[in-house]
């Protein structure tokens, strides 16, 4: 059986959700990848910082070209978060040789292009499925078994903050602010909330989403963005009153599908907002931090995916999938 | 660009929807797989018949052989339905060198073992997204992105015709057999409605379910089987005092998972039967003649799938996807 050596870039959440699964499920991965995956170096700050995972410490590295140079290292799965220096650490990977995976929304939709033609470029792969809905498998469905469609319409609740935040102010008829400080004491908002709660986190994903599925890269600055800081408990109780749940949605729409020869045909639209759901909407029936896609394909017809869209181990899933992939490629 | 030639056997529902997907949607098609893919013939009984769709009448031919060995057509999609000749079509196309794509669930629960070696000895791919919930990609997602994860349970509801029928049972309080001839009336359920209403259909899609996700092929006439024909709408009353819905649910569990010295560990435990779901359950809400399914895994946690289960176009999706698929081993 070959031997695949992964290079992890990063300890934190992510990285060791991927490292734990790699471990629990063994058996079933190297089934599924017809190779034995190992996690041959690991990048972190500190060789003997008490972590809650058992790591080999002699795998560990503070310098990144160990991992990014090291002729040993088949895949390297860049778990640091931020734009940089994750992008140049990716860029100079696949420079390498080495096939790429990460669940850095923020790194992919700043520099989609960029990323896409280096793996083109250096013939490696590129997978990202982390980066969109944690563990759901939203990115493979579309790039994979739904290509026969042609997409007209995507709606995502993709933030898990801001739907614990607006499911928990429906709920308990809560302000905004209490609701937010809630959130942060269960640690699903961060200390500065701001990348959530404005709608910068959804807006990278829906340039994801856009670029996958519609063959457009749309950079997150230039998607028109409203996130939620500014709904009330007014706002929330005015929606149920009309039988309507307020969502964060990332919705991107394929103008003119139905008619034929309007001069918007073809035109894509997208926003981030709050948006008005329908209490029969699917969507409006995912509560706290689950998150759910709604994508609607010209064959298939309405498709929802639902699941849990952050965390270490549904994140971990979709990296080890992802790693399986490319893997497979291996034997 | 290289020509990768479709040959389809059968052009009913299914057939014809692939068909017309392989037209509407060329240009999409042929970027994603880098081939251009032509349906070259199409098995019919009758050349000349009136149908919805233009089809070339020089490509129709009655004579299966002129698909399965025809040495220019490297895919056969089988879209006859039924256990026989669709199998033996089927090994012989393999035999033949050619890849195999189905949606064929009755032939697939059959022969699952001698369908999947049969491709491994010839070198073959065999696809099957179709064959359980249409156009909805769970078959992929579990045996590609899902595969970090030992799965855990699986609860489906994968037959339109049963949850169209008790979905008007619980809206408008219809009796059972108005509620079937309502169905039959609009096309959702069949003359003759044995196979969809006593689970034989729900029991043949769970054994492909857990072929994929358990690697356990168990035959549909061994999983323990009941229908929803003797479902009374007081039941259904009763079901809505308590605060739930009754479903027909495929459910697979694998037993132990959370007792770790027990007798039972890894054993797998499968039913086809009427389910009381609170109202609150993710798929309690699935409606009419929708389909979801709803999976979990010990990493990524709960997830749900929910879609068009049935119709030329949805199925029609899932059979190109599967095309897509492998066409792209040809560029």
């Amino acid at each position: 059986m070959k031997t695949v050596k992964i290079g992890l870039l990063g300890i934190g959440n992510v990285g060791s959700g991927a490292f734990q699964i790699f471990s629990l499920n063994s058996a079933s991965i190297a089934k599924a990848s017809g190779c034995e995956i190992t996690v041959s170096g690991v990048l972190a700050r500190s060789k003997n910082k008490k972590r809650d995972i058992d790591i080999n410490p002699e795998i560990i590295t503070d310098d990144p070209d160990e991992i990014i140079k090291n002729p040993e290292i088949d895949i390297v799965v860049e778990a640091l978060g931020g734009i940089e220096p994750a992008t140049t650490f990716m860029l100079s990977a696949m420079k390498n040789g080495k096939h790429v995976v990460t669940a850095n929304k923020a790194a992919i939709a700043a520099n989609y292009d960029k990323l896409t033609e280096a793996a083109a470029e250096n013939g490696v792969q590129f997978k990202f499925e982390a980066s969109v809905g944690g563990g759901i498998p939203i990115l493979n469905a579309i790039d994979t078994v739904l290509r026969g469609n042609e997409f007209t319409e995507i709606m995502g609740i993709v933030n898990g903050t801001t739907n614990y935040i607006l499911t928990k102010m429906a709920e308990e008829k809560l302000p905004y602010d209490v609701a937010l400080k809630n959130a942060q004491e269960l640690g699903f908002a961060e200390a500065d909330p701001t990348a959530d709660v404005e709608g910068i986190d959804v807006a990278n994903k829906l340039t994801i989403l856009m670029a996958l599925a519609f063959g457009q890269y749309i950079k997150p600055e230039n998607i028109p963005t409203t996130g939620i800081s500014k709904i009330t408990a007014a706002d929330i109780e005015a929606a149920a009153l009309k039988g309507c749940k307020i969502k964060l949605i990332a919705h991107a729409k394929m103008n003119g599908t139905s008619c034929s020869d309007c001069a918007e045909k073809g035109k894509l639209e997208y926003s981030v907002k709050p948006m008005l759901l329908p209490n029969d909407h699917p969507l409006a029936g995912v509560s706290n931090e689950f998150n759910a896609v709604f994508i609607t394909g010209n064959a298939v017809g309405e498709l929802m995916f639902y699941g849990r869209g952050a965390g270490a181990m549904p994140t971990g899933s979709a990296v080890v999938g992802d790693v399986i992939e490319i893997a497979k490629s291996f034997k």
